[in-house]
């Protein structure tokens, strides 16, 4: 089954809200097997709402037209439809009901604008509202189905969730399913993963996509099948076969984090963690306390923004800061180090850099970070260059930093 | 004149993502008094969005395409525009300098598969990409302006902003404009705001809308005139009419952020800052380091996450901890009291709390939280609850702890 999907709000063309139901609809579609074609988004307007449901029909079984249901003179969906199909809209007793059911409830009287809510193109049926005022509709014609939902986020997923979706199912309209997983992976570039897996992301069923998102890549595999045992199989095939060339690269699945497997692992090891921030901030201290239960590893977060601090709390030798300054491999491995004496932590990060925009010299250009890890007395140095704003080279230094711990763990345990 | 977005993306018809792009690229048109006559979603499949580009043709003047810029075999949108427009595809040298330079910045080899960024349709130009490796393209062909735009938001935001910009004000392309202005308030609830200012969100030009946003009220003041002087007036007066009932809580305009004017402030009156956390775990000190040249006020943040540190490095007492808890006033006291004596900064910030989902008691529930303020030796605890789950809880915190710096710092100077 072939779908296609209508917005319709001049917000929406104004750029004053986000379509976060194009997402919903488009997730839902997926996840029931039913193939998305195109979306769409037009302003509150009878005719280019008509036009574009026409552009649609003929490509798709199923045209779902999303908002302007409600009582204002904008809300021109039931018009636009009954245009497009050349049909007559009629006051119809149960869709006037859920409205007037909404303001009995309330004890308000039904202002008259909302009359025009009971309308609804001959042949069409009435959708229940339990969250407002307004009705959908839904109208089989030509072999096409039209769905009419109403555009408040809450409306719409309680009538796509309690009426469309057990519509589709009884009359026999769902038949394959769309089954996802998303494998995360660092220390390697999105060049090197898809060099690894160039073969597989041919394949057409399970599909695989890889994505790049700020030091990691996201490989994703998805799967279509009527059933869904069928699904989880291709999704585990298709996960081990990734597995075998990439496992060691592969810190989460789905929505885990990689300050959430870096904290799995400590827990798992039953190691402490201190961390001496300098360019980061904090935000170092800040991803790993994100996780429920960090407060199990993380000891203790020195955000040294002073050098002094870098002396007086971490025992960095000024003759250290003074031969090679702040930014510098010997000053992160000496922050290290310093806070795990400091702490007694099993563990410690030491990160310094240039987050910018000022602050760089000739030698040290702008994104030039630092990272000391302290694993066990084991103590390592990684360099990195970063380029971008001075947020973007926190967070990269703070993902580094995360990359290198969530190895060392892998290898060392 | 009137615009015409596609956006390319089969993870958009799957619903994975969320499109700001979509929200981004159409109030930008919308400031630039350009009309938005639709936005259609394709995946990525070059048949479709080839489609798409000849549906669009001949309804606007401004056709913008945005995502499949990237160099792997999903990315085909230089190929959908060349084979709807019948154009050859050529290797450009402007466009490959901004891929290679990309990855020369970065000391690494150019992988082969990004060479065929440099294609370019036939007439083409090339936009300069300042953030990532695709370069932008934009083609003139019958009347019509195609544009091409890399899918990343940061590499979309920066293309558009320098290159598309300036390119349509050259070409005298822009004609009526709409400008905005958001005057950001904190420390009123927005039922307070909103009745402060009821007569004026009933004007039509400027419009004045509220907006509210994880601690803040937001005003966004809108203008549209075919005369920038004129907008300018406009926004100028509402402001000035605002001002006049909020001024006290007016921290900043437009992108200003709280951590921002509290850095503002904290420059003007030469004061040094210190942090000690515990619930929210840096991410306090994260957002006032997010601030260039915050390294010439922020001290030292140390994030006392196990009550040890507390005592060690803050000399919380024991007794205080044994008699009250670690989530008390006394505590947030002594922690503010403590960094400030530790450092000797100007002013000191304790913040300690549950941010969940474990770890509430009977009488401390989840987002109970204390903030410590010493200003100068004069010290005051502010307690809050909050509601919601655990990064909610640590952002609202840190706001909240920006929220009484900031008026303390207004009002005692």
């Amino acid at each position: 089954m072939k779908a296609h999907l209508i917005f319709t709000g001049t917000e929406l063309l104004l750029g004053q809200i986000v379509n976060t139901n194009a997402q919903y609809l488009a997730s839902k579609l997926a996840e029931l097997g039913i193939d998305l074609y195109s979306m769409v988004t037009v302003g509150d307007n009878r005719g280019r709402i008509a036009e574009a449901i026409k552009a649609a029909q003929g490509k798709s079984e199923l045209i779902i037209i999303n908002g302007g249901l409600g009582p204002t003179e904008d809300d021109v969906t039931r018009e636009a439809l009954a245009d497009a199909l050349d049909l007559e809209l009629k006051e119809t007793p149960q869709a006037l009901e859920v409205c007037t059911r909404y303001f009995k409830k309330r004890g308000l009287p039904m202002p008259e604008a909302n009359r025009k809510l009971g309308l609804v193109p001959l042949g069409g049926m009435v959708l229940d509202n339990a969250c407002g005022t307004a009705p959908g509709i839904l109208l089989r014609h030509d072999d096409t189905i039209y769905v009419l939902l109403p555009g408040p986020p809450n409306e719409l997923t309680a009538m796509f969730e309690k009426e469309v979706i057990p519509y589709l199912q009884k009359e026999g309209k769902l038949s394959s399913e769309i089954k996802s997983r998303v494998l995360k992976v660092v220390g390697l570039g999105e060049p090197v993963v898809e060099e690894k897996v160039k073969d597989l992301i041919g394949s057409s069923n399970p599909t695989l996509a890889p994505t790049v998102k700020m030091g990691e890549v996201h490989l994703r595999i998805t799967a279509k099948s009527a059933d869904p045992a069928d699904n989880q199989a291709m999704l585990d095939e298709m996960e081990q076969k990734i597995r075998e060339r990439l496992g060691d690269y592969i810190f989460g699945v789905d929505d885990c984090t990689l300050e959430e497997a870096v904290g799995r692992e400590l827990k798992k090891l039953k190691y402490t963690i201190a961390m001496a921030e300098s360019c980061t901030g904090g935000l170092l201290t800040h991803r790993l306390t994100n996780i429920p239960g960090s407060s199990g590893y993380v000891q203790l977060g020195a955000v040294t923004y002073a050098n002094r601090w870098k002396t007086r709390l971490l025992h960095v030798g000024p003759e250290i800061l003074a031969a090679h300054g702040a930014v510098s491999p010997e000053t992160a491995r000496a922050m290290a180090v310093g806070i795990r004496e400091l702490t007694g932590a099993d563990i410690a990060i030491g990160i310094t850099g240039i987050a910018g925009p000022g602050g760089a010299t000739e030698t040290k250009p702008v994104g030039l970070v630092y990272i000391g890890l302290d694993y066990l007395g084991k103590v390592e140095v990684f360099k990195h260059q970063f380029v971008g704003e001075r947020k973007t080279i926190k967070y990269l230094s703070s993902q580094a930093a995360l990359t290198h711990l969530w190895q060392r763990l892998k290898q060392y345990k």
